[in-house]
């Protein structure tokens, strides 16, 4: 499996884990009803973020995405969302994902990496983040309508990156 | 003083209190090198959301916006930001806002309110927050590059709105 910043030509084959996964309701805070062009605008980072693509065998089956989680005084932390073709879960798609995305951020010297709401019946993300180091800062309660839990928390994860006494990446 | 819902008209007497605010770089993660337009298209909010000022002897004093703090199934969730003119401080102009701005939000059926990102060396701000209700959630370590103080924490903050049992606002 590869995995490569995506260019506008991957838009169309992203698309469908895009809208699966909203539709299916149990994970993210996007409008239920963006269309293939809103939602391309959503997904499709513009620099200083990237998105990337997993590809095997010629498919893209997973797709993820970085960029500064605040602007300005805010913009050494990162934040990162990732969306894996539901018919290949399990086999370690969001894992490999989440090792490039996180070492990506690394490399470009963000000082850290904060998730903004982890859906917390989202077992399977949630122990793939805490694999990964991440941790759970705080819980807003009730803060995700969920289709089949009903109202369920949205967790904040952090992940430090930077080595202590390293200085963070200058704002802006 | 009257609080009130911004018009367009507005936006030249808010854009010196937010420029001077942003300038200050001690409490937004705005980008500092924002034009008039871009900063009105980031202020002043469209529908569902709301801005307002605070006007005393027909000068605006202070604003303020309110909206959802996520769209799709997060939308339940309100979110809002303050601006109070720098030579205003300490007469309540922060304190009316924010009151008039939770119970707008109540009114129009939130269940919560979230700040996503209050400056932990924001003393001001948080004991207004704390004095409404608010708690804090957890808090980014590190997350804000102060010009003063370097890099300082930024809170998660809550405020329940919704009495128990209360049914949330749809999302959407």
């Amino acid at each position: 499996m590869e995995i490569r910043p995506a260019v506008e030509d991957d838009w169309p084959a992203i698309w469908p884990i895009f809208s699966a996964i909203v539709a299916a309701g149990e994970t993210y805070t996007y409008p239920e009803s963006l269309t293939f062009e809103q939602a391309r605008g959503l997904w499709m980072e513009q620099p200083p973020g990237v998105t990337v693509v997993a590809v095997h065998d010629g498919l893209v089956v997973g797709t993820a995405k970085l960029g500064p989680n605040r602007p300005g005084r805010g913009s050494h932390v990162a934040t990162a969302s990732f969306m894996v073709d539901p018919s290949v879960h399990g086999r370690g798609v969001g894992r490999s994902l989440a090792e490039h995305i996180v070492g990506r951020a690394r490399d470009a010297g963000y000082h850290s990496m904060q998730f903004n709401a982890v859906v917390e019946t989202n077992t399977g993300a949630l122990s793939l983040w805490h694999a990964l180091g991440f941790r759970i800062l705080g819980t807003v309660p009730e803060a995700f309508d969920h289709p089949v839990h009903g109202l369920v928390g949205l967790h904040v994860m952090y992940l430090r990156l930077a080595d202590p006494g390293r200085p963070a990446r200058p704002a802006g």
